[in-house]
This record gives structure tokens, sequence and C-alpha cells, in this order.
């Protein structure tokens, strides 16, 4: 099973060497080996014991690490098409509301799906992630909002894990919205996730995540919810700052949030925070993109030295794109990274803002999740945006994807 | 050959009745015979004529004409990745120029390709352009800048209309940049295209084009090689207001141009001027993606009633995209178009834009130039971006894409 993938113009490592961020090997090779990485370097260079393996032909395009989406929403039954186009034809949130739109209508219909619809819906997302490069999604609850729902969402998240290639981690998001049914009962919300929820869905879940934000969920409450979360063994994660300014990255620097999702409106002073309680920033420039808002400020918490990682925030509402190569040309082209950050974010990033450090890079003893880019540099991503340029993916080891047709 | 497509959830006729600028049917059927639109409407209605024929299935699916891109400079030789890396990293032009970036990189890497590597790597473009959906493309020459080139250009352009599904129309831009050897003498350049160029290469182009803008082609000058041009039977076009305000589309007004593109710059005045002469506009939002420009006024223009396409710019220096799914989604979430505004642009705008009237449209009599996507409308076209949802594209009658294996 071994083999040689060999004659790689552009090896993005992300073992980074100064002043290279990526790490970049020219003319390469990887040595693969029980669906894991057990060399790599220039090719000229391959050590003899390896010479006699298969020898699979890059082509003299650029290889780099498979995508990780550390943010997504992707198991959900129906779409928003026409919200969508009622807001881009100007019409209000109250009026979208009114015709049925908003996270609610998402809500419903997941609500009214079965396990095998929704598991079969995400089945198509994840094929279309897995064609643009991701190996590693995070996917979330959160469109169930009552116990049978979550749960079932969480079954579906972890089928998916078992049953496709690209490997799922799974996050609790009970506190996504406060549903109508405790409109006027949040603290009973509340306390349904604590006690009815939680008991049920952690044993599927790896993370506590709460949407704390202006319409959501205030500090105080997220607070408690990813307390009850951490008493069930789930680490916190948070959506913060992303309608307003409400407090929320400061609470997941208290609360030592593995990661602080959207961060529109973070101050530097919560930035320094972030970085100093060694919480990651995921940013969502697609959703900016989709929502017709500006970037989050990802170039202030670069140069503050926040670790970032961008993701798609896949759903149906504010960015239903599966694509990370759009995320890569958005990054640099509205978002001010430069192309080699949004790269470093969308591969590296991901993998540590979701706790997996032998993901994202590859290093020896790395599981070989790469992508075969149809090009010869991973800067042809942003260069050449709405291209899909993933031609082939390799998932510990074998072949997934491979439109070049490279094992002929 | 004749055949039923139907089951159509929403086609695009782009047969307009007011309120509904894209003339939907829901529940439709396209009769197609001789490779051309034989009957359109409700598969309730099909005449009894037609209920013999071979059915295929379009599931529930959105049909809409094929994507007409009507600017491209899509033959070239080489990329200028490295100077987009450059750019993003923040560095200036000149150092950018004096590390041999620029359009004249192009230039040189054009001179010294031949034919066939000119052919094979457009062929590879028009690929792309075609999974895509697009299935008629205009490419400019003006990568040459010297006699043979031009004409070599120009005979590649006609041998993809020959051998590549896309059918391509052809436009002559020697104009498109004062070559470096004629720098001193700029008149000298003018009277090589009226005097030299224009008799080799008019016989291949449909059109002339001058880049009409800041550090290009002065309005005399312009306005001297289109009339030169009109005496070789080629119509106008311009390239105009992108860089600075330089009067370009006052002169597309003056000559009747047939389209004025860019126009990043133009005033409501010019607006007037371009619609009461008839001059299409065409729109280049993904150039404003990759240059980080503002998108050119597309809401002004299109509500003082000037006809507007939108086009790809499809070109190695400032928008190296080949997606038209890409622009629509451009053009509605940042330069200010509906979503119907936008697919209408992309198809019977750019149809217009290149004088084929029956392009664009799907009504009796109609080239059989069809997308399916896999959805159920075409809002969906913005509304997920980053996603390649074409999933068969006909071209007279024939799938020449089919992803979804329709045809079985």
């Amino acid at each position: 099973m071994a083999f040689v993938l060999g004659d790689i113009r552009e090896l993005v490592t992300n073992a980074p060497t100064r002043p290279d961020l990526l790490g970049v090997v020219s003319d390469a090779a990887v040595v693969v080996q029980g669906g894991n990485v057990e060399w790599v370097g220039p090719e000229e260079d391959l050590p003899a014991r390896f010479r006699g393996l298969r020898k699979v032909d890059a082509g003299g395009r650029a290889v780099l690490p498979g995508f990780v989406d550390a943010h997504t929403h992707c198991v959900f039954a129906g779409d928003r098409a026409d919200e969508f186009a009622r807001r881009l034809r100007g019409e209000s949130y109250e009026e979208i509301l009114a015709a049925g739109g908003g996270i609610m209508s998402t809500v419903a219909a997941t609500r009214g799906a079965t396990g095998m619809e929704l598991f079969n819906a995400a089945t198509a997302r994840l094929d279309r992630m897995l064609q643009g490069g991701t190996t590693t999604v995070e996917i979330k609850s959160g469109y169930g909002l009552d116990i049978a729902t979550e749960r079932r969402t969480l079954e579906v998240i972890r089928a998916l894990d078992e049953r496709h290639p690209v490997d799922t981690v799974p996050t609790f998001l009970g506190a996504h919205v406060v549903p109508p049914e405790f409109r006027d009962d949040r603290d009973g919300y509340v306390e349904l996730i604590e006690v009815g929820m939680l008991p049920v869905c952690a044993p599927l879940a790896r993370y506590c995540d709460v949407f704390c934000d202006d319409g959501a969920f205030t500090v105080d409450e997220a607070r408690r919810v990813l307390e009850a979360g951490r008493r069930y063994g789930l680490k916190p994660r948070l959506h913060v700052e992303q309608l307003g300014h409400s407090g929320g990255a400061a609470l997941a620097a208290e609360v030592g949030a593995v990661s602080a999702d959207h961060l529109d409106h973070v101050t530097e002073e919560e930035a320094i925070r972030l970085r100093d309680a060694g919480t990651i920033a995921v940013l969502l420039p697609a959703v900016a993109l989709s929502m017709r808002t500006p970037q989050p400020p990802g170039r202030m918490l670069w140069d503050l030295g926040v670790p970032v990682a961008i993701a798609t925030d896949c759903n149906p509402g504010t960015s239903y794109t599966e694509s990370m190569s759009l995320v890569v040309a958005l990054a640099a082209l509205e978002m001010g990274l430069t192309p080699e950050e949004a790269i470093w974010s969308a591969t590296r990033g991901g993998a540590l803002a979701l706790e997996l450090p032998d993901r994202g890079w590859v290093v020896p003893g790395a599981p070989a999740d790469l992508v075969v880019l149809d090009a010869p540099s991973s800067v042809h991503i942003p260069y050449r945006p709405g291209t899909n340029l993933v031609g082939a993916v390799l998932k510990r080891g074998a072949f997934v994807v491979d439109r070049l047709n490279l094992q002929r």
C-alpha cells in the first residue's frame, strides 16, 4: 500500500521555516505508508529504501494538506433561497420573517425531517466538500432546539463520520437561538439544555457551543450553558461579536474557549485577551459575502498574534457554501490576509481550532490527508476564484477524488 | 434526434412577462429538434404531436439559457500568480513591474508561444467554461501587439470556434496597450494597427476594441483605431472608464459602440448617452474582486435603462476566472443587481452585447443552448457561491456536459 507521491512542484507542509509560513518544499516527494505520511522532502533526497515503491506522479502540480473546515452547520433540511432573493431585492428582515423566513424555517424543516433525510442531504454536502478538498469538517447541531432533534442531528453527524471519507467533529449547539415556544421563558430553555439535552447529546459531541450575541443568548446565559457542557465533558467554543458587540469575546477568553468564531465586532483589547487565553479565532469570510456586511478584522487579529482559522460556516441562511477555496479567496481578497496566511488558516489553522494537532500539515506521522491542485502553486486558489482547482484528494492515503487520473 | 426535456421545476426563458424579467415557466418542458428549441411551455400543455418523443427528465431542477460571456481575453500564455501574490502582500505596482510583472509579461509569453500552445491552453479554459455552463464566449486578441501574434491569436480563436463546443466571437484588440518598442512613437503604433494589423486581422474578427483609459489609449487615438476598424468591416466596442475617468464612455456613445465595458467611473450623464446610443454596458464584477476595487455602478446603469451584460473578463492579470456563476454571485452580492437581473445579464444581456439576438433565451427557433442546474431555482447560483451547480449543458441540443447522467 505504500507509495511515493512525487513530481510535486510546490509542497505546502505547514511545518514553518522562517520567513516561510507555509514551509514550502519545491520539487518535493511525499512517502505514504499505512495511511500516514512516512517521509517528506525534496524528491532528489528520497532515501534509497523508498525508491522501489510505486510512484504516483503529481505532474509538476502543487500539493497541500486537506482543508480543515472548522465551523459548519451542514446538517439541515430545506433551503432558504426565497429568503435570500427577498433580501437581495431589498425586503426588510421583518418582511422576510413575516413570509416565513429566518432560522426558524430551517428549525421547522429539520424537526420535520427523518434522520435518513438529514443524512442524505448532508452526505451530498460532504461530497461537494470533499470534491473541493476538505478532508475534516466540524458540524454543529442547533436546528433542532428540542431534545429529540438535537440528539438526531448528532446521530447523523456520527453516522457521516462512520460512512463518509470526510472526518466529522461534532459540536452540540442547543443554544443556537431560543425557540419560539420558550420566548417567554428563556430560563426554562437554558434549563432544558442543561437537564434535558446535555445528558443525551453530550455522549455524541466533542464541544459545546453557544451563539452569544444580540438576539441570541446573553453572556450570562452562555456562561451557564458552557459550564453545564463542561460538566458533561464538552469543551467550550463560542459564536461571538457577529451581530453586535455584546461581550462574547471576553467570555470566550474568560472560559478558555477552544475557539471564538465570527468576531466581526471584536476590539483589539479583546483580541489580546483571546490570544493570551490560547483561543483560536475562527473567521467566516463567506458570511460577509452572502450577508453583504464588512469582513471581520482578520488582519488585526493576525497582526496581534491570535491564531486564525477560516471556515465556510456552511448553513442555509447566511453562508450556503461548501467551498474552502472560495473562503481562501475571500480571506485574501476581501479580509486582508496574504494568500499564504489564508492557505495556512484553512488548513493548519482549522486543525488547531479543532484540537487535531496531527492534521493540517504534512509531516512524518501525520495522516496523509492531501490535496493535489491542478495548478503549480497554492497561490492559484485566490488567484483564480470560482474555479475548483482541486484535482485529487487523498484521505488517509487513499485517493478519494482523482479527476486527474493520477493513479492510472 | 428530437426529444422533450421535461420535469423542469423552473425554466428561465428570458422571454419577459411583466413583472417577471426572466419569463419563468414553472413545471415546464422544452422540445428540442434539430439543435433548436421547437416548443416551450408548461409540461401539461405539451402538444400531442410531441408526446411520443424521447423524454429526458430534468428531475425537478431548474433550466436556464447557457451563459454568454461577452468579454474575455482567454487566449494567452503563462500566468501571473507571482504578481498576484506580491500585490496581495502589499507590494507597489512599481515593484511588481520591476519584478517583471504586468501585462507585458503576458505579451512576452504569448509572443513566445506557438499557435498550438495557445490553442491547448485556451481549450482547457473553454473546457472549464463549458463545465460552468458557458455556451458562447467573446475572445479578444491583444497580447500580441505585433502583426504576427495578433493574427495568430485570432487564428486560434477561429480554431477554437471550429473545434470546441463553446462558440467563440472574435474581437481584434491590437489597441490593448502601447508596446514598449513604441513607447516613444505612439502614433507609429496606431499606424501599425491601421496599415499593418487590420488588413491581416480584420478578416478573422467581428469587432474592433480599444482599451481607452489612463495609461492605455487616448480618446483621439481610440477614435482613430475604431474608424480604421470600421473601414475593415469591424464594429466598435470599447474598454472605458476602468482606471480613471477619461472620456471613453462618451466616445462609445459618439461612435455607437456595440458595447462599453468596465465603466467603473461612468457618470449618470454618460450612462444616459450610452442608453440613447443603444450601447450595452458590459460589467465585470470579478475584476473588482481580484483587484480589490469598488464594483462598477451596476445598479445605477440598470436603473437608468442601460442594457447590462456581465462577463468574466477572463485574463491572467486582473480577473483569472472562467466562472459565470461567480460573476452572477458577485453581481448580486457586491454590485447591487437582484438575482434575477444578474441571471438575465449573464445570459440575455451577454447575447445582446454580442449582437446574437437568437441566443440567451429559450424560445422557439433559438439554438438549444441550455444549462440544467443541480438546484430547483436559478436563485441558487448567487445563494450558493463557490459551488458549481451546473449539472448538465446542452449545446445546440447535444448534451456536452452531463454530470447528472440525465441521458441514461
